[in-house]
């Protein structure tokens, strides 16, 4: 069986370009993870399956993509009491209607939601989680940091 | 085990006040109806197991009532091909996150949203789901509509 | 004169590439079907004939798709007491007024909304309501809803 | 048979306070009008009757207030080509749908859309489209403007 | 000096593609217009020479369209007393801005407003104020009408 | 003639409340001002004279405080080109309305736009264009700050 | 110098009512934690003393309150590479702004944001976080999670 | 050390292509200013540092401009009591979330914030400011604003 940290699910194929920039993202920090598709309407068995699945592999962060009445965060939500990060995708109404199906969770079942579309940010929120716990990938996040403030500060002046 | 053609499920207790008015119509139409306060986040269990147990009391129509980020109604649809109708409930957002989350549901799940708060419609909109099969609720249906139509035209010219 | 169970409607011709995925999806169920372009404005006492008309045919269930101030679904409501169900079309403002305009029926009169250009799940929709008094209709969404879930369970795993 | 230059249409009896407001202005300049109470959608042959008879009764303008999926207006507007005038109410969305509902009309039935609970500017604007083929009410309308500005010249120093 | 029934502004050189079809619809009523371009901020007495140029060439009814802070409708409705039309215009917030802009107006100076880019709704609303004092123009939007109706009546069955 | 270096305007006797905080920050700070209640659309003319008058009595900033469709900051900026600063009021839209109104000016005619309901931020912008030319004034901003942040500071950890 | 796991900010005074809530939380999960007002904009040296001081603290995850422009939690965020939870206050525009303004966040810079005013569930999301590294709690929140489903399901069926 | 007038932020080198219009009409009007790429977010530092560093320069106006949740000049006019004019960027919700994250600023901490994507008139607004403390710059303003309302007059009527 599969060890991983993390565990990336999305609601439908269609979400895989957004989506794989979480996946690369915790490539880059050596961050074990799966992927997998499962719509929370489509398929409810299977992704019960998988969360309880992904607990026995060890996943410690859940990030979830979904866009419209987006429920797929909420439905993990409802089965984890590990922490879920919630991805709102583009959608007709410009990820407005997903943002909102995703971050106005009830008391009691919370979602960690971020941008719209910010697949890399979920991906990092949960680096930032697991590394409370690995003083290694703290010293990374904090270094990596410390050299994107410098890239900045080095270009930042134009004129 | 009791008999029910209608299965209201609203999120939470709070809900009660709006939602116990569809109740009110199916009973003015003498619709057998059940009413389960289940949460789609905090008790998923149960209300898979209510959604089953609807099925087997011969439920035809679920109404859904929830706020926020409403999933109850998507839930409900995903578990079952029975028609489920959804009620936006009002919220911080003046229902208009209930409205998104309850109405943008992906190709192969639809959920039949009405008004925000209008757990009225839900249940006539369930009747008249009904009355498909049943030429009594029909009548009574295009009677009601005459006598409304009635009314207003007997009180409209006011000058 | 045709028999038909469903009635498409749709308020202009600019509105068929969207619509027709209602249709499309009635045949794949081989459930017959009528599709009428009227405007609820333009061509108010056409409508009205061929809802009078569509009731004749057997309709059970009518769907209307319309764009903007989207009166279509709703005026189609005040003139039967079958269900309707709402399609709200993309717009200037992102369909967000054609959703609006369906949704927010006033006691009464309910209209079924799905969500916005969700022509294929308003014709889902009316299978389903179709289904309750059609055993072998009833098979085939359960079938159907299987084999998605089946679907996305052996592709759903990624890594 | 009653003469009048405007019909005022609402509805529903609890927009009376709101559409009142166009009543009072249209009997401040002396306009003759009607008001009725009309639901596009639980009365439509009455709204069409009516329609007819303000027509005979020699009305000019339309005024029709109505609120949600707010379609009263529109479907004034597809039963005349005299000017319809629309006043959105408030809502459980702040009069949001009202608007989208009123304003957003196709191409051919345009409606002449105020201000949310705008009914004093309605009935203002039904006057100013008269005094067009009416000196004397030009007059007036020219006065009170002046009266206005006058007034606010006079009070508008404050320090 | 021209004679003009109708006045048509509009706030920027690239509002002309839309505001053209406004002038079209006149045009093909045989109404009489002027096209001005006159912007409410960057040329205030241009455009009130204008508007009081435009009632000495008999202009009956004003149409001005304008996006973003629109304004130029609510300027010409506080230089006038007769009828002013308002278009809002697309914008990056597609146009919302623009209709919020145009439509609240305040109490004693409304605008007429109508839909996003409804340039020849515009100027059909036009054409109906005009046509109360003129039999003919009233026939002609009559015929139209039906004319339109008819069209769509004998298209509109499509299976 | 009054010596004044900041004129606050007001679309309306109602919005007083609310602006009245504009002229007490000023008085706080010693700067002189002139408060006026003038409508862009009710009283234009009055609101011109005022705005040349103001400019006679050294005004070197505007405030103007108005809500809906608020055209009053935009109307003093086509007519000065010293800053106004305009405050959106709220409203039946919660000062959406206002706010865009406000913000969304075209090229060539800006308005620093503040919060809903922002009069005494207005008023300080207003302080902190004065200071540039005023080191007293200047100063007394720093003081200010740093006296705020120091009894935030002082009574910020609770517990 | 105090111990402690999570470090709740809130932008000002006004906030408490709200985020005492998620000092209650914290409370009943005995988690050891800090509560500081500090403004973001007003005393922004406060603001990253005390964020240098609860890393010394100990404090593993941040919890932020803040309305309007809310940009406590995103600079907090800038400050630390801890987790930080943001929960948008409610505000003129029902907490919409204050939502955006938390959520929204660039790549590289990731906020958790959970619903307006969700106070409890930003607590909770943190007792999540940690829980990961402490068996005990992680045991806890399990059982809560058993002991709301449970009780929803003792009392939902209602009829 | 350079001097300058007006010093010019964006969050991003991808806001460079709306900004630089800022700095181009800065250039019309002869203003000396300087251009700095500074994320509130990932460099707060150095943010710091060109703040301190630019008022040093002799910056008199700050310009900001950025997009999503945009605490850029809310950050900038948090450690500054100079003037900050606030640019919100387009973004995914059309600049809606940048327009309420840089207006909606909190008592104390005003933000001047101008149109979605609106650097020009930003910098007119710096020269406005600018132009109070130097009358050669006010008269080229003004006869600016002459010119543009001549062409305007003179290419204004169409027809």
């Amino acid at each position: 069986m599969k060890q991983a940290k993390v565990a990336i699910f999305m609601g439908s194929e269609s979400d895989l370009p957004v989506m794989s920039k979480a996946a690369e993202l915790l490539a880059a920090y050596g961050v074990e993870h799966t992927v997998t598709v499962a719509s929370a309407h489509r398929s409810p068995e299977f992704l019960h399956e998988r969360v309880a699945e992904s607990e026995k592999e060890g996943v410690q962060v859940f990030v979830a993509g979904a866009g419209g009445a987006a429920h797929l965060a909420g439905v993990l939500a409802s089965r984890t009491v590990k922490p879920v990060i919630g991805v709102p995708m583009g959608s007709k109404l410009s990820g407005f209607d997903s943002l909102l199906s995703t971050v106005q969770m009830p008391r009691g079942v919370p979602v960690a939601t971020v941008a719209i579309e910010g697949a890399e940010n979920a991906a990092l929120l949960a680096v930032q989680i697991l590394a409370l716990a690995d003083p290694a990938l703290s010293k990374r996040l904090m270094d990596e940091r410390k050299r994107q403030a410098s890239e900045i500060a080095q270009k930042g002046r134009k004129k």
